[in-house]
């Protein structure tokens, strides 16, 4: 297997997008001793906001795992800049969590939150296992169905 | 007072769950340096969600106080899991993150987190002191009332 | 430039609080190696809830972003306690968690915690560069509009 995230994420049929510029004041990833941390990311396709609207509302479950993989995405982006897009410099994936825009009698977060989980394990192999919070909130911002932030533990 | 965890518990009255495998592509803990991250834990009863339903609606301060203990209890058995019952092998609790599920008006969520974090000082002394985030949410996996997670420090 | 964080924040023309007890059972804030974690904070006139309501319905963006940077000058209240108010002892500020009570419809959270990452850049210069997670919950305590915590990083 390749140590290119970018190569990796392309077996896999999708493209890696190339980091934007955070739409706030704040920064994309930072790193803090062996720690990589990643800004909530969110489902864009050619830069615009993708997959609106909420959980068990306007959105079907398969859509809901499509916009958390399409979040998982841009969370593997970052991972890519940050590590030079060599997977050999990276330790593990330590926790992602996961927000979904869901109404109040949505139950099914776990089957929505499985497109970042399955993405980040398939991308990655044994270096995408982590564990995970998943919470449905009210809403997201860019009115967007998921948002996925990461704590990645890079090599020493 | 004992090191086991499980005895901790039971001497409160409680019995510590055997931790279940993970309903979803994920784990249930991690170890990243001296730092232990475990997943989001539900309230379970014999393996199956219990304490469905989102405060200010259906349930009441007490049984969303319950209902974060009973995933408070979890977070624990995780935590014994991973140290092997020793809670010698613990420095300190670091976090907990307490997601609970709430009506647009409700506003008691200290009252309901504190459920957690009673049950996680009194069974592990000061070595469970934490600081806490609690927010209302919209739903949860299950439809359950609470989530749990938390960071833990290791002894090095 | 001072290293006083509390000077630093009334060249802002604001006042850092002096940090009260938490409202239950957990602590301000705790150092693990050498993170320190602080604790969900929500906005305080002279100690009382200011800012209740929900984004998107009762509060506009305006009295949203207020209500951020009034969580944020907690949050940089608990850190100048913790670093007996030198800045010097601080590597960076590593994330900022925001959490927005909004309507189902609300789209406009970057914009709302804006008002807590625009503070504490502002008031802690380079070190205040963050990443940052910014979600709708459906409510928070005391009914309040915007709960933030935070992650820095601190001098070996």
């Amino acid at each position: 297997m390749s140590n290119s995230i970018r190569e990796r994420v392309q077996a896999l049929g999708l493209t890696l997008p190339t980091p934007g510029q955070p739409i706030a004041n704040y920064i994309n990833y930072m790193v803090s001793g062996n720690q990589l941390f990643v800004s909530g990311q969110i489902p864009l396709v050619d830069g615009n906001p993708a997959y609106v609207g909420r959980l068990g509302e306007s959105l079907s479950d398969e859509e809901g795992a499509q916009a958390a993989e399409l979040a998982a995405l841009g969370l593997l982006g970052q991972l890519s800049h940050a590590l030079g897009d060599d997977l050999s410099r990276l330790m593990r994936t330590v926790r992602l969590g996961v927000f979904i825009a869901s109404s109040g009698a949505f139950q099914r977060q776990s089957v929505v939150a499985n497109g970042a989980s399955n993405l980040v394990v398939n991308a990655l192999g044994d270096k995408g296992r982590h564990v995970r919070t998943a919470v449905g909130v009210s809403s997201l911002p860019a009115g967007v169905a998921v948002e996925v932030d990461g704590i990645f533990e890079l090599l020493p």
